[in-house]
């Protein structure tokens, strides 16, 4: 679709939104959303039907540097805790009539018996960072694909919105790192509390970060390859964010962004594709400390702020009702002529 | 319900939070909002099944003062378009499953043939409050009498919310008159462009207010007397929203305010009866200029922040799912016992 195309969809959205019953520019940011789903929908009646937050999940060799306030076998807990539904993002979701698909992308646990989640296991957990580059590139390329796949059958089961949610204990180090490295950014601005360390904790993630940060000076610093800076620094979950990230705008899917993790994966996804960015959401603005770098980065302004730091797409969640509102005003509202209201004297 | 009671509660409610399988205070506000609901509802294990948004509506003599930017008549069209579900408020409450009622509490035209309102009208719209009281006591106290009624049958319907709205041409210079007698603000701190005036009608409409204070400051100063300034100042539909929001409580229903009318008709509820704090939300901020010093008065904290500035009670509708998804990570999410995930290290 041609830029000169898609501007005169965004006016016609914008002429469509005045004609509404309402004052001029009187629904704020929920107007601004519309007309970009109609722009991604490619129709001046957009819906979000429906929506799926998905959950990508891997561990980290990098938690092996004492980096998180929970052990590490929390990810396959949770995993357990997902599969039967009782954790935040099965609750939120339900109450909000959206989908959760929970991906094993890496998850260093064998759940092939785990029911209810989808099992995409690239590697039992990536590498520890602090040392090694955190995946191989064709692991990498591989948890890419599973993203990409699972962007897919969502666009075949008729979802118009995704919400990119994750777990793995110690993916915010990973995500400090690879933001440092996508952002030129200090480990001071990119770590942050992650599930709530202390502060020599703090400390020592920081040390963790700009250690992993100089390790991969030679591949992580060139802004052109924003692939080599996911390999060496990020995490499978990570890239399997960012290939569904990649995957859905061909598919006419807005991309919610969650918290720190998400943003930071849906930042790599960016750097590689920068035609995605009007698919591009960010659902809210985190307490994780990093996340405002994240959002700067992806010149993104959040839905939300309700100092949420869980992630598994729970701010996605929370913020799809508000695209799927904005979808409706559009698509369903009465115009004046309709209704015949008077305008303003 | 004493408030140690409530105190116990409020701990509980905090412990069972704490409990849930997510790092400790990481769902930010939802988990205030939670241990609110638990309070509000008495139990451990909220729920927001059902909720509804109240659509208040009334004419206003003082439109004859040329204060807003749309005719009178709009109020009226405005009804046509509620009843035929082609409202803002319609399409924003359907996509977040929400009931509406809207009520004739004071429109100033016959609508007794229009089918799927509420009729309770007390009058054909206020008096022109620059020249006289707006309601008689007697049409003040009939118009909170009908906010009461709607807010017992909602509690009769199982309704666990209630987001209130309006709809009334002129009721930004009733509102803007009213919040500077209950908060002792100066009209150019809540005097704004409502629908959408020019610089020219935004002068005239701070004089229209201010010489309406001058005009009742013998009856509306004393802050012991709420009603006597709601009286004056008000309007029948802002009566009505006051109403609704003191008899919510006693029913355990919270009370979602909406934009600037709306908080401040629960602002003059509040002033009657503070022992209702705790039941307040307010829905959002909005870009009306004198929303803040409402929300302030109220002592609130906005749930968004979208730039809206359309009232109707569209804010409620956006904010309400927020409270239901609260209520639920309560009453639905595994413990860390439960799930068998462990804590932190």
């Amino acid at each position: 679709v041609s830029v000169a195309r898609s501007r005169d969809l965004a006016a016609s959205a914008q002429r469509a939104v005045d004609e509404k019953t309402k004052p001029l520019g009187s629904l704020g940011d929920l107007e601004a959303w519309a007309i970009r789903l109609a722009c991604i929908q490619r129709t001046l009646t957009p819906r979000i039907d429906r929506a799926r937050v998905l959950v990508f999940a891997a561990d980290h060799g990098v938690a092996a540097e004492g980096v998180s306030a929970y052990p590490a076998q929390v990810t396959t807990e949770m995993m357990r805790n997902f599969a039967r539904g009782g954790a935040a993002i099965n609750v939120l979701s339900r109450a909000n009539d959206i989908d959760v698909e929970v991906i094993d992308v890496g998850v260093d646990a064998d759940l092939a018996d785990l029911p209810g989640i989808t099992h995409a296991k690239v590697r039992r957990g990536s590498r520890n960072l602090r040392h090694e580059p955190a995946m191989t590139t064709e692991e990498c390329d591989a948890a890419i694909e599973v993203g990409r796949a699972v962007a897919r059958r969502a666009a075949a089961d008729g979802v118009r919105a995704i919400g990119l949610g994750e777990m793995g204990i110690a993916n915010t180090t990973a995500a400090a790192a690879l933001l440092s490295a996508l952002a030129s950014a200090h480990p001071d601005a990119t770590v942050g509390r992650g599930t709530g360390i202390d502060d020599a904790r703090l400390v020592h993630k920081r040390a963790v970060v700009a250690a992993a940060l100089a390790r991969h000076a030679a591949n992580v610093t060139d802004p052109a390859a924003p692939r080599a800076a996911l390999t060496s620094l990020g995490g499978l979950e990570l890239a399997a964010i960012a290939g569904a990230a990649l995957e859905a705008p061909a598919h006419g899917i807005a991309v919610v962004a969650d918290g720190f993790i998400s943003s930071v994966a849906v930042l790599a996804a960016l750097r590689i594709e920068p035609a995605i960015a009007g698919h591009i959401f960010v659902a809210h603005e985190s307490a994780e400390a990093g996340h405002g770098v994240a959002i700067d980065a992806l010149g993104a302004r959040p839905m939300l702020r309700l100092g949420l730091r869980l992630g598994e797409g729970t701010g996605a969640a929370l913020a799809i009702p508000l695209l799927r509102s904005a979808a409706v005003m559009l698509s369903e509202m009465a115009t004046f002529a309709d209704a015949g209201v008077s305008r303003e004297s």
